[in-house]
């Protein structure tokens, strides 16, 4: 054989982990079929994982291209620790909080994953560690976007240990309540894939955090006029933005938490369709309000409808016939459109548009599931928006506050001047091109 | 269970659809069997598919780099905006038009694509949803490789008037007849995965709007002189051309249609290991041919010699030898070398070679699809090229000439010397580097 | 059906091939059993390999990013060019080298890859084609460690004909040894998805050619002092670092070789979630020292220690626990912080990093494997670790003194001035930015 090897290699193992697990049973159709289901339920947290983790990259992209060039290389640095920070805090603190011994109540327990007993690995309807994979992924999710709203001017360290809790504790605290079959879930409130859970909590945190931090300075004028500050790559905005598309394939077609059988097959299929023109009815209604209103097409302002399409689509993609998904996208879209100047007004510096993005076509979204889905309330729909609001808002507040406080969460007026990546890091992004222009 | 609540959530829906189908039925074999036909091949539809989304992406890179930093931002919003009418022009019109009722004849039917009924959907072979999915994202290439060639002079309405009707009526119309079961197909024309279907298709949309759209300003000197415009950022077309290549495995390997049982997947992989090597054919014959010929390698030339391999070996993927398969691609990746020249001879300005790349390569594949596959003939191959021709000639010059006549479809010369960044959208792509040099 | 037409010009093809095969005999459990193994099997080399060849543009991104903008055209022009070259060298001579007729020894045969009999490629546990396509694209990798070390300064010819050496004939000699069940495997040599075979393969032929080579023009002075060259882009950097972080999942997890049944599926989620890990405790170490040590905190530094990271763990990322896979990675991150000042004491001029990153993380990652795996020997690791040094060192070494004996090896001091892009291909990267200030 070709690979011999490398499968003897891994024989030894294999056969002793196969030894001490119950697939010694006879082969039989349910068997079988329940091996089949295995694999592809599997196959579905992976890909769909690696399809999210991924868009760790988008987003990295997304807020190095809509940034200033002198912060340029912190945003990189931000982005790729943050990624990092998230997945070590959810093993050793968040996934247990969420999904163990919680349910009916708010919380799981304080033990780092480790790897179940050979017998619970290999049973059940999908691999335990493929499952982890796939919430560990969307955990970072939530810090991503928190980071994009306080750049150019937020410390690195006080917004890492800001990413360390978030990811370790409040989200996971959070996130127990519904997909933890805490006490949202018992109510029935329904976030499919996380329009509230993900995106509204990483929405609340970012906008806590920015009115806490402040404007960037010289953003807004005593008269109230709004200086641009131009992002200082549009390309690798663009392709953040279509990266983060690709991955919220994996997003919203993995939540399906299931890929065997005919039916989940059929319903992911029909999430991929729904996701996809949510996010094109973002785009399309963008670029017709803004060429109607403005007579101008910023392309910032596209790239923010495809996300705003998709965020809006995430509390249900499956429900909505495909003229519905256009229909919720183009809301969402039609939100950014209305809301970054309207965030403008209010001092508000959020500078890649992610409050409207995730916290605002993500309440939009949330509210939304009723109008195709009856299994959901606006009632219950509410207590969840309020829930996730309240809780987002008092706990990301008081660590912004006490950070505040004791090691400070800004940076000096000269090194926001300077740039952080002279200041805080000492290398610029484009070192042969940059002029400060801006 | 970790998951419960996510899982339950989804009960109630699933529950519903579940009894409405048909799999109260006992599990047999041939069930089983079945049941994995199923989701293998909607799982190929769904990876193919996201695969080919991210050509979007690629076609968005490989021409933002391409084009001159003051055109820059524009180029990225047409990337985005045109992926997004295709989605949503062929959920409204192109799939009906191009699959429904088409057997043996011209066209389909008018009506938007909506879900079938529940036995509908989770019956047959593999879910219609995954399809749908899979098709749109071709469609959209088509119209990806028309936005490079006009670039950096078209204005943006028309250019999208022009990708809503290609998309929801020019290629569904032109696609049924082949993978309709449409009249092409019944004479045996054979074009596995859409050298012609896709490819030539959006390559003489973008030559008839070249002509008739004329060069940019100063492009051909009245002594025949060609100035120069060189791409503004080589590394990212370099991306672009390596994210085509990636969703060229789903463009080529998912056109197999079916990833059930060892004959599908033997020959997916067949079909992976040729697209790789015709791409790697189309760069290693341009490099040589450079050195020979300029004694200089042109980067971008290397970049469209992969893409123009990678054309080539899309019409037929599966019957070459491996040999066959460097030499359709390097074939492929001469045409490039020698048709980027005689373009400019012609005075037809195609900013990123996409004739080049996706007509002259189209063309060439598809008549060599009889080399290697005996259930084609080079006459029939003739016929389908001819029409392809004809048919994409006359509707996309009509719709050109019309819009030329009534709206315009060129900017301004001031705004053509300003770039469309300023003069149409008032987003600089680059606004802290951006010389103007060029 | 929607593609009847599609499927059916398929049918004559898959037709011939089934009636040759052995799939006329009876549907029975094990038959449907063997069916879906073959299947899922295929489908992970399938999406290995796509992950593991998107690896090439992560690496074409780091490289890019990282030299200075005179060289970024030939960077990408020799990355797109080694991944060709790659694919065709082991096609004609690499995979039967390395997997044919091998076993016990030191090399298999000299012949082309080509399609076994109809029967041989749709039976056995995988497809063959999937296979071939799993393994070069790992050759490819190999290659691509070597061009960013000597990035800068190397010709472009001279490169691609190493590249060809290495990928037809000294990784496939050297990767016989262990996965064509060569010497090094009857001894029971450990290296799961190649911290060895591959990157540190990659790694020596990276420090031997560095060293003859030589350092850049103005590097390092006479006084020991070290001139900074700094990337000329940073988010092209941290791109490619994503990229090659996403592939990595490719890269171990489809080293576990089979995706069917429980303990498979659950293997390689195990896999997913330690590589992930391994990455971040590497970013996370790398960020700690840097503050500790240095006070500022270095983002290719950053980028480095998630890379280091994926390097450590692949020679075992199944066995260790998470919090193994933690620390072996951060362990990673160290060797970073402090090899690459290390390196330029010694005067070794390693543009990206690569030799910290791939030889050094890659033996430490070969030598930790008796850690968690306790069928692997400290003894039997070194002898691996040495072997692979010996052979890589001398044979890269007699390639390139002849060439540099011969042809030449480095470009005159004026063209590395100018910068390979002007002297050697005539396109710069950023024509309207770059301000050749470094």
């Amino acid at each position: 054989m070709k690979n011999f090897s490398k499968i003897s290699g891994l024989g030894i193992i294999s056969a002793l982990v196969f030894t001490s697990s119950a697939y010694s049973q006879e082969l039989t159709l349910e068997s079988l079929q329940a091996e089949n289901a295995f694999v592809f339920n599997t196959l579905l947290f992976l890909i769909g994982g690696f399809l999210v983790m991924f868009m760790a990259a988008g987003f990295a992209m997304l807020e190095a291209g809509l940034v200033r060039s002198k912060n340029v290389s912190m945003q990189c640095l931000k982005n790729i620790s943050l990624y990092s920070v998230a997945g070590i805090m959810y093993w050793c603190l968040g996934y247990s909080l969420m999904y163990t011994q919680v349910n009916g109540g708010y919380l799981g327990t304080f033990l780092p994953y480790s790897w179940p007993d050979a017998g619970v690995v290999n049973e059940g309807e999908y691999s335990v560690g493929s499952d982890w994979f796939f919430q560990m992924v969307f955990c970072a999710t939530t810090a991503s976007i928190v980071s994009g709203t306080l750049a150019e001017r937020i410390k690195f360290w006080p917004f890492l240990i800001f990413t360390a809790i978030l990811t370790g504790i409040l989200y996971p605290i959070a996130g127990s309540w519904k997909w933890g079959a805490g006490w949202l879930d018992t109510m029935n409130f329904q976030d499919f894939a996380g329009s509230t859970l993900v995106h509204s909590v990483g929405g609340w945190a970012a906008l806590t955090g920015a009115i806490i931090l402040g404007a960037r300075k010289g953003r807004y004028g005593p008269g109230g006029q709004v200086t641009p500050m131009p992002g200082s790559n549009i390309p690798l905005a663009t392709l953040g933005t279509f990266i983060l598309w690709l991955g919220w394939f994996g997003f919203n077609g993995g939540s399906q938490l299931a890929l065997s059988g005919n039916v989940n097959a059929s319903d992911i299929s029909r999430i991929f369709i729904n996701t996809n023109l949510a996010a094109a009815g973002g785009v399309v209604a963008v670029i017709i309000l803004l060429q109607l209103v403005y007579k101008r097409i910023d392309v910032t302002m596209a790239l923010n409808g495809a996300l705003a399409g998709l965020v809006s689509i995430t509390a249900e993609p499956l429900t909505p016939s495909p003229l519905a998904a256009i229909i919720i996208g183009a809301i969402g879209g039609a939100i950014v459109v209305f809301a970054v100047p309207a965030l403008d007004k209010l001092k508000i510096d959020d500078v890649v548009g992610a409050i409207p993005v995730h916290l605002l076509a993500g309440i939009w979204g949330t509210m939304a599931v009723p109008i195709t889905n009856s299994g959901a309330s606006y009632a219950m729909q509410s207590v969840g928006v309020v829930a996730y609001a309240a809780f987002t808002i008092i706990a990301s507040g008081i660590i912004w506050y006490v950070m505040k406080a004791t090691i400070g969460i800004r940076v000096s007026d000269e090194e926001e001047y300077l740039g952080l990546d002279k200041s805080e890091i000492g290398v610029e992004a484009y070192p042969e091109f940059a002029s400060g222009r801006v």
